[in-house]
């Protein structure tokens, strides 16, 4: 399969060619493709891939051929839910039927996987455009954006669709480090679409707020937990106490498929730790092309959690495909889902 | 004057000079320098340089001559109060003397505020260690270190010292984007003495804090006004919230210098925006030596304010060189006025 490397973006531009399931898997663990949406699309193709390769196996080695491909792609990221959810889909999806047949239904499903994504994307820029106001000023952190879906992603759908709508919107970019995705991807996103917006340093985000230069925050969601606690980008939490100090509503869109009814509170997801040279290193375009810096002094200890748990008690509500999921959460997550 | 230039370090280790006021000036424009202590002294040095430079000229000439000069150092840098406290000290040490005198007295003044930093710094150091307890985890934004005072700084002082008097301590560095002074510099610091730290983004230190890793705050100040607000490096207010909400102390150490007694609240303090190149491109090692990258996608807007305003209600009390400074503030800090 072809995915964009979007660990260059928007300085390069590099489509990659992943050839079987195990380098799929590495992609995802590397990052060349990230965002819930497409972690979790990439982890259903990798499926797919892995049931192609072991076409003409017999039966019991095909399913194992599977149940192996499940594990490693599993083993790649462990916060991202629509991963596991993808993988399961496509596993449960093998059932009881010729390995030809199976083959086919695995394809099937990642097909499906890929088509819901799209679908969802469109209906939440359509709910959650009725948050966005005429003039409105939106923060957004990471990139929840197209490159984070198929389509046009969960945070920044409304913001497109609004947009689109004829509306004069504003949006904040927080640059998101270690990884920069906000001052890299949203803010390269944006500007293709021609959507005003300014990149600003994730320290920045509460003085603006503060200043009343902020009227909404719009984040994507890597798993949200029964209770409504959100577990996305890290510093997620630090913007959501500061929308919460300043009275701005904070929204998180995101599918249903980001939603992890199973587990009770945030506390309970496993936080991925990445490469600590995420932090000490920053990698952009240099005279002579695309490199990195050594920004941290030369052996420091460094620490790199990718995700952090927002409370459910400083979230305004969620956008997803079903429509608007107001507070009371645990009982109005409750009802959501029963729909999936 | 002499002074290292810190937008290199820990990297690069140089020694500039600067000949007259109007170089030092600029140096203090463009960060060569910095830290409020930094700055104050610089400034302080500056209006030596301009008394020296005008020592052959006529009384009204000379007058002339300083009051540019403190006009120009003024310029320089908007939020750190101890460069306008400096500078009108050193203007007012010149009144009514020959103008040999008058240099005398400039310089004089100059080598008391050096003098009188260094005298805090360790009265800060003294009082502030009884707040670290055995085996503290203590959290840091900026570097408010021996790099941005003469001696051993303000919110680094209580740890050095505490270090020094045996106890175990551990500092969380946040590298504070976006000029990575917590990356390059507190953390090059702590290391020379060879105090254990952990450098980790700032989007990270609410997630440290959640987890009940982090048990105390100390931070510096650029500005602290008379209601006890705290004007500090971009991000200070991200990271009070997060120590309310998570029940850690918040601790800002200080020297008198850097109280504003004149201005009854953060929001009337003048915020520096400074270069957006600051955010949109990167300095560190490179494969070839010192260089920055672009990391910010072209084209894009970008906003750097250098400092934001965490609320008094956010701040459990300030360490000075006359003690512990603790609620209600407006009281208290009028107590404090006083001993000035």
């Amino acid at each position: 399969m072809k995915m964009i490397d979007q660990r260059k973006l928007p300085h390069l531009y590099e489509v990659a060619t992943f050839e079987n399931h195990r380098e799929t898997a590495k992609a995802i663990k590397d990052m060349v493709t990230r965002g819930a949406g497409c972690v979790g699309n990439a982890a259903a193709f990798a499926m797919a891939q892995a049931a192609l390769e072991a076409r003409d196996k017999p039966p019991t080695e095909f399913q194992a051929y599977l149940k192996e491909a499940s594990e490693t792609i599993k083993a790649t990221r462990p916060t991202a839910v629509n991963l596991f959810k993808a993988v399961d889909r496509c596993l449960a999806a093998v059932d009881g039927v010729s390995v030809a047949e199976r083959v086919e239904r695995v394809v099937a499903e990642a097909d499906k996987v890929f088509l819901e994504d799209i679908e969802a994307s469109r209906a939440i820029a359509k709910y959650g455009a009725a948050l966005i106001e005429e003039g409105a000023r939106v923060l957004t952190h990471c990139n929840a954006g197209a490159l984070a879906y198929v389509d046009r992603g969960t945070a920044l759908a409304p913001i497109y669709q609004a947009f689109e709508d004829g509306l004069s919107v504003f949006v904040w970019v927080d640059e998101t480090r270690p990884r920069n995705q906000g001052a890299r991807l949203t803010s390269w996103e944006l500007g293709q679409q021609g959507v005003p917006h300014t990149v600003i340093a994730d320290n920045a985000a509460g003085f603006f707020m503060q200043r009343g230069e902020v009227d909404l925050i719009l984040v994507g969601a890597d798993r949200i937990t029964s209770n409504g606690d959100v577990v996305n980008k890290i510093g997620t939490y630090e913007k959501a106490l500061a929308a919460h100090d300043n009275g701005i509503p904070f929204w998180v869109a995101a599918p249903l498929m980001s939603f992890d009814f199973e587990t009770p509170a945030g506390t309970g997801v496993e936080i991925e730790e990445r490469p600590t040279e995420e932090v000490s290193h920053v990698w952009g375009m240099g005279e002579g092309g695309w490199t990195r810096v050594r920004v941290v002094s030369q052996g420091a200890t460094v620490r790199n959690p990718a995700f952090d748990v927002t409370p459910a008690r400083l979230v305004s509500g969620f956008i997803t495909e079903y429509g608007l999921v107001k507070p009371p959460f645990r009982e109005n997550l409750k009802k959501l889902s029963r729909l999936g």
